[in-house]
C-alpha cells in the first residue's frame, strides 16, 4: 500500500480535477478537502473519491465547470443553486455567504441545492468557526434510513454539524450521521467480511441484522437511539430533513430520483452575546472539566467531538497517507484516460 | 383521583401564582402551559409545578413580579436577562422578540439568562411555528448526565426542540432530551417500582444499572446512542450546553452552584427561502408518505414527532386531566397557605 505525503495528494487531485474540466482554484478546493478527509482518518470520504467524482463528470452528474448561483436573498439570507457543479464549491460558497451576513447581521443563513456530494459537513462547520461563530450544517441526500418502527427506507443518514471556536489547539466540531451508523462502515465492514454491532440495520423484513449484506439486500439503516430509542434520532432526522431537504429546495429524500445533498448553513456571530474570548474561554473549561471527569470501567479517555481527527491529522501530516493499491491503480487508470500520468506528478 | 378539565386547572393555578405575587398575565401564562403539558401528556410538567414553583417563590429562587430585561440587542439578536422570575415569562419573551427579528431579517436569535425552569421546549418552539417560521430551542440545566466513557455527571440532559408549520392538523414538533431518558423517567420508574431498560443509567461505580434508585445514589444518566454510539449523542449534548450555556451568558451545568435554565432560542423565516404554502406542503408530503411506509415486525404504527402528545391533548381536552390524589392534596395545601380555597375556584 503506497504512502504519501498530503502535498502529493491534493496535486494529484487538483491535476486530475482540472483536466476534467474544473477551474483551478474549484479544482483545487475539492482536491484540498479530500485530501484533508484522509489526513483526519475519514478516508471513505478521501482521494478514492477522486475516481467517483470524475466518473459523475463524464456521465454529467457533475459539471465541473458550473457557477454557483444566488437566486434569491436577503440582508441576513441566501438561497443558492449549486447548479450541478462539485458540491464542495457551493458548499464554500454558501459558508462564506453566511459567514459575509452574519458579521452584518448576527445569522447568516444559507441553503443551496443542485449540489453534487459536498464531503465532509464539518468542513464547512469549522469554517465559520475559525471566523469566531457558530456554525452549523445539514445536509439530506439519497435514502438510507428506515423510520421508527419502518422498514422502508424514508430518510437520509441526515449528518449535521456543529462548530465552536475554542481557545485551544483543537478546534471543537461535531459531524455526526443521525442514523447509529453511516452507510460507508456498513459497507467497510462488508468489505471486510465482518459483523456489525447489534441495533444498526435491519434486513429487508425488518427484523435486526448485524450482516451487512442485508443492507444491500433491501434492508435499512436505523435511527440513532436503537429499538426503545429510536424516534429520538428518527426525529432529528426528520428535522435535518426539513431544513437541509425542504427548506433548501432541494427536494424530499423519499422522492423517486432525488441525487445530491440538499443543505442547510449557518453562521451565528458570538460577539452579539458575549466577548469571543469570554465563549473561547468557558468552551475551554468545559472541554477541560468534561475531559478530566473519572471514567467508567472500560474507557480509558474521554474524547471530545473532533479530537479523534485532530490526532490522526497530526499524526498522518507527519506519517503520510496510506492508499489503498486498488484505490491507486484506480486513481491512475482515472488519471491516464484524461491524459496524465500520475506518477509524473508525485 | 380527581379528575377536571383543563380550564379549572388553569384557573387554580392562576389564582395561586398571583396570591404568590405574580402579576395576572404571567401567573395565567405560567398556569396555561403547566396544564398544557397535563393535556398533552406530560404529567411531570404539570400543575404538579404549582407546589415546586410557590415553594421556590417562597425561598427566593423565583421572583414572581420579576420583569424580563434585554441586556443587549441588535438587529436579530437578543440577550435577555430573566431576573430569576419565572422561566416561562422569560422564555415566551425571548422567542417573541426572535420571531419579530426574524420577521425582519430571516433569522432572530435570542438568548436568555438568569431563568427559573422554563418547562417543555416545544412550548416556545410551536410559537415560531404558529408564525410560520422554524422554531429551535435549547436549554442547558443542572448536571445529569455523564460524558461517554466517563463517571462524573458533567451535563445537563440537554434537552433540544425543534418546529415546523405543517399543512395538516397536527403540529410538527421534536422535544427530547439528548440523553436516553429524561430524569423524569427515572424517577417515575422509581416511584412505580419498576426497573429501567438497559442502556439508560450507570451507578456510582460507572457500571450499568436498570435500577432507577442507583441514579439517586452517586450515578449518571448515559447519552443518546449507548455503550458503543454515545459519543453521537453526547455530541449534540455538548452543543446543547454551548448553546444554551455558554452562548446564553448562563454558565456550564458542571460549575458549582448552577441553577435555572440557560436557553438558545431561534426563528427562522422560511419565506426567504421558499413560499411557505410550498413549504407545508412538503412537510405534509413528508409525513404522509413516512407514516405510510411499511411496517418492522412489532411495531404497530409510524409516529410522527409530536403526533403522541397531540393524540393525547385531543383526548384529554374531552376526559379531563386525572391529578393524583397527593398532588391534588398538596395543590390544596399550598393554596390554603396563600389563603385561597381551591374547592371554591373549581
Amino acid at each position: 500500500m503506497p504512502v504519501f505525503l498530503a502535498e502529493q495528494l491534493r496535486n494529484v487531485g487538483t491535476k486530475v480535477f482540472l483536466a476534467a474540466g474544473a477551474p483551478l482554484d474549484d479544482a483545487e478546493w475539492v482536491s484540498r478537502l479530500l485530501v484533508k478527509a484522509n489526513l483526519v482518518g475519514h478516508d471513505s470520504h478521501g482521494v478514492i473519491r477522486v475516481i467517483q467524482y470524475v466518473k459523475a463528470i463524464q456521465r454529467g452528474d457533475i459539471n465541473p465547470d458550473a457557477r454557483t448561483e444566488i437566486v434569491k436573498e436577503s440582508r441576513a439570507s441566501a438561497l443558492v443553486n449549486g447548479n450541478w457543479g462539485f458540491g464542495q464549491v457551493a458548499a464554500r460558497r454558501a459558508m462564506e455567504i453566511a459567514i459575509r451576513k452574519a458579521k452584518e447581521n448576527t445569522c447568516g443563513t444559507v441553503c443551496a441545492y443542485n449540489c453534487y456530494h459536498v464531503g465532509r459537513l464539518a468542513d464547512y462547520s469549522l469554517m465559520a468557526a475559525e471566523s469566531d461563530m457558530v456554525g452549523v450544517v445539514m445536509a439530506n441526500s439519497v435514502k438510507n434510513v428506515a423510520a421508527y418502527g419502518g422498514l422502508d427506507r424514508v430518510l437520509s443518514t441526515g449528518p449535521l454539524s456543529y462548530a465552536f471556536p475554542t481557545g485551544g489547539e483543537a478546534p471543537f466540531f461535531l459531524d455526526i450521521a443521525t442514523s447509529v451508523v453511516a452507510e460507508g462502515k456498513v459497507r467497510n465492514t462488508l468489505h471486510k467480511g465482518g459483523k456489525l454491532p447489534e441495533g444498526c440495520i435491519i434486513d429487508k423484513n425488518g427484523n435486526p441484522s448485524t450482516n451487512p449484506a442485508d443492507l444491500y439486500d433491501g434492508g435499512a439503516l436505523l435511527p440513532l437511539g436503537g429499538d426503545l430509542f429510536g424516534y429520538k434520532g428518527f426525529g432529528i432526522g426528520l428535522v435535518v430533513e426539513v431544513l437541509g431537504g425542504v427548506l433548501s429546495n432541494s427536494g424530499l429524500t423519499l422522492m423517486p430520483g432525488k441525487k445530491g445533498n440538499g443543505l442547510f448553513f449557518q453562521a451565528v456571530d458570538i460577539e452579539s452575546f458575549m466577548p469571543v474570548d469570554e465563549f473561547k474561554q468557558q468552551v475551554t473549561t468545559l472541554i477541560q472539566k468534561v475531559k478530566s471527569s473519572r471514567l467508567r470501567p472500560g474507557f480509558t479517555e474521554i474524547l471530545m467531538p473532533g479530537e479523534p481527527e485532530f490526532r490522526t491529522e497530526k499524526e498522518r501530516l507527519k506519517s503520510g497517507i496510506s492508499v489503498p493499491d486498488r484505490t491507486w491503480e484506480e486513481i491512475k487508470t482515472t488519471a491516464a484516460a484524461l491524459g496524465l500520468n500520475v506518477d509524473s506528478l508525485i
